[in-house]
């Protein structure tokens, strides 16, 4: 991690532990300088990276605000697809369906920008939380990126793995989103009717030099799911 | 709009014309230097600017490259609820159901950081693409600061008369999505069954300064809705 990136995450750590709440005030730049003990245009670019995220958003000439979504149970829909502190005292747990390697459908193939004859592993999981139905998550991994995984692997952290085993570098992702019926095999993971309500969430996750590398398709189970974002001031209706 | 602002249009605006597709590399920053006829910094902050928004990626000491996602008919859920450009071809139309000044909700008061006493504008309208039925919006505006509306204002768009005419600075919002069934009272709005999925976007935006000034919940049409966010390299599952 970079100074500045591990200053944001301490100033984060400051956040959480004082309680603050959206539009409390942070110290001004000079106590923050000082409190971490570095310079400037370290607090400035680290202010910017908390900003980007959403934590904190600036007034000009007034000062830095705390930015905190207000409902309880809703996960990050941006970050670490929410399966993290968003959630705290909340227990996930995984069940792999199934692994292979096999060919992508025509949809991966078209996703990943690959060949029908190209090899993926196929991914099948359910999560829970709390013991209950979360969520069932199809992924369609390029092999020649990810080379290895196994039945061990998918049911930890996949993310984890290929970064810190396979020194992947993972960058941009594009996420599309809707709701639509459940179809019955996807119904019966996430013990609903089929025709049920589903939050589908399809991301294609990049590599930092572009190329994607893994198609994922996900179900949530609608009355178990809530999802934030907090966007930016480059954001806006009109 | 400051100039840096003015020249990510500008790129954007190249992009589109060249039909630039998603890995298509730029030109090197000496050449939009000149081409623009603009210093170093203006071109790095435009780029900064739209690696945010997600137009654009930079892969060190390889270059910038052009972001596009990939599907069409998709909205853009983050940039003008998807309302613009990404519909190309596309005539959205509005049909107003109600306009009256009341007694914000619970939720709204909440949402709005104002009392149960004090006066909104509520809003509530059907939007059409391409003469279909898109979605239900219900609006609550904090009196205080949107001071006037009235039904010829409300059936084009709120945000454009408010920025221009009442000089309303919008800031920051959050977004707040989930799947659900329609209520019986929205199913007949968006012409489906009640019971029907939805897709709900539920938004609080702020004035620059913080403060919220519009709690909007939108139930769209699932048939007819479909969504995508481009994330940065700073979010990633883990």
């Amino acid at each position: 991690m970079i100074k500045y990136q591990q200053i944001a995450a301490e100033i984060e750590k400051y956040i959480e532990e004082n309680a603050l709440q959206q539009g409390d005030k942070l110290p001004v730049l000079e106590a923050l300088m000082a409190h971490f003990n570095v310079s400037k245009s370290t607090i400035t670019k680290a202010l910017d990276l908390l900003e980007k995220k959403g934590a904190v958003f600036q007034v000009r000439g007034s000062g830095i605000f705390v930015r905190k979504q207000k409902r309880k149970g809703y996960m990050d829909l941006l970050s670490n697809q929410g399966f993290k502190k968003e959630l705290k005292g909340v227990q996930i747990t995984l069940k792999v369906i199934e692994l292979e390697v096999k060919k992508p459908t025509k949809e991966a193939a078209h996703s990943l920008n690959i060949g029908l004859d190209d090899d993926v592993y196929y991914v099948k999981r359910v999560r829970y939380m709390n013991g209950q139905t979360l969520c069932l998550e199809e992924s369609y991994y390029n092999k020649s990126v990810v080379t290895y995984l196994n039945k061990e692997i998918v049911s930890k952290s996949i993310f984890e793995y290929i970064q810190k085993g396979l020194g992947v570098k993972i960058g941009f992702s594009d996420v599309y989103l809707y709701a639509g019926k459940l179809k019955q095999e996807e119904a019966k993971h996430l013990c609903l009717d089929s025709e049920a309500p589903a939050f589908y969430v399809e991301t294609i996750f990049h590599l930092t030099n572009g190329q994607p590398f893994d198609f994922s398709k996900v179900a949530y189970h609608y009355e178990q799911s809530q999802f934030f974002v907090q966007t930016n001031s480059y954001f806006s209706k009109s």
